[in-house]
């Protein structure tokens, strides 16, 4: 089967709603064998998230509450693009605002897709080194704890399910992969 | 800083959006330092994937057309739970549905918060080996095709940005974990 014979084509497109982060959509479409469905899809402007290790190894994180979750979660720092940002500015910005860390060295880890069913968001993400503290300029109206773990705390933390973000966890699977390092 | 410090306390909510998948609503909260701001989210019913490991060590993969991102990708089966329905029956549902295998083992990996800056959706992992196949019975309107990845070319997908839907890396990074293996 090819790529072609999968593909949905929009027949008309309904904005439901326009807030400021997110735009909801319904669309109808014709599936391949010609049916029509309806399609629910949020677009959303994409992010930047970077891994940041320290010269010892060790990683830094944050933790900040996750409204639609309604709980603190570890989460690497990240952010959305703002309009016309090169993911690599926003990733640095990001790094800076939530953590006070300023990087020498961003490698590209890759892009995810978050939740491809209903989302157009992709994550650009990355890895950061080189790093030296200074101080957080973060929004007064952003509340994050910073924190360190070592690789093996990480381990730890996904094998318990203290870190459970997905795009979190993706960067990690991304960075021991490029190490060659085991998971 | 405790995680009470770090809390959002909701003030009101309006459903701006309700379709047959997804409900929208924009939330007025009180943030920790008392000033008020807005939270625009996604509820969703959660879903379970699952990663199908063939007793070559080779995995089962699904590429299907994601109307979001206007492209076909490689993803491990999964779906969307039924109401009251669990986790590991929706996962045993799903590999069937989407690729004909049946499992005869199903193991836990863990559970993603998929993109929780905006969505409650949360999706349970699991890996399932002990495979069998059966004649796929899919809904008449999904069109997938299945593949085969040794873990090389899985590793290899991963680097090249073949795979990159975040719930596939993470359930591969959860099983490479468990097993001890390198990325």
């Amino acid at each position: 089967m090819s790529d072609f014979s999968l593909t949905e084509r929009k027949i008309s497109s309904t904005t439901v709603f326009e807030g400021n982060l997110l735009k909801v959509s319904v669309d109808t479409v014709f599936l391949p064998n010609g049916r029509k469905t309806g399609r629910e899809i949020v677009r959303h402007p994409g992010a930047a998230a970077v891994l940041p290790v320290l010269d010892s190894g060790s990683m830094v994180f944050v933790k900040q509450y996750r409204y639609p979750m309604s709980m603190a979660m570890f989460e690497i720092p990240a952010g959305k693009l703002n309009a016309g940002e090169e993911p690599k500015d926003c990733a640095f910005r990001e790094l800076s605002e939530e953590t006070g860390y300023e990087a020498s060295k961003l490698v590209k880890l890759g892009i995810i897709a978050t939740t491809p069913g209903f989302t157009d968001e992709v994550i650009h993400l990355f890895a950061a080194s080189g790093l030296t503290l200074h101080e957080p300029h973060s929004d007064e109206d952003e509340f994050i704890e910073v924190c360190v773990f070592s690789p093996e705390e990480v381990r730890q933390k996904l094998s318990n399910g203290e870190i459970f973000d997905a795009k979190t966890i993706s960067a990690l699977c991304f960075y021991f992969l490029l190490q060659g390092e085991r998971m």
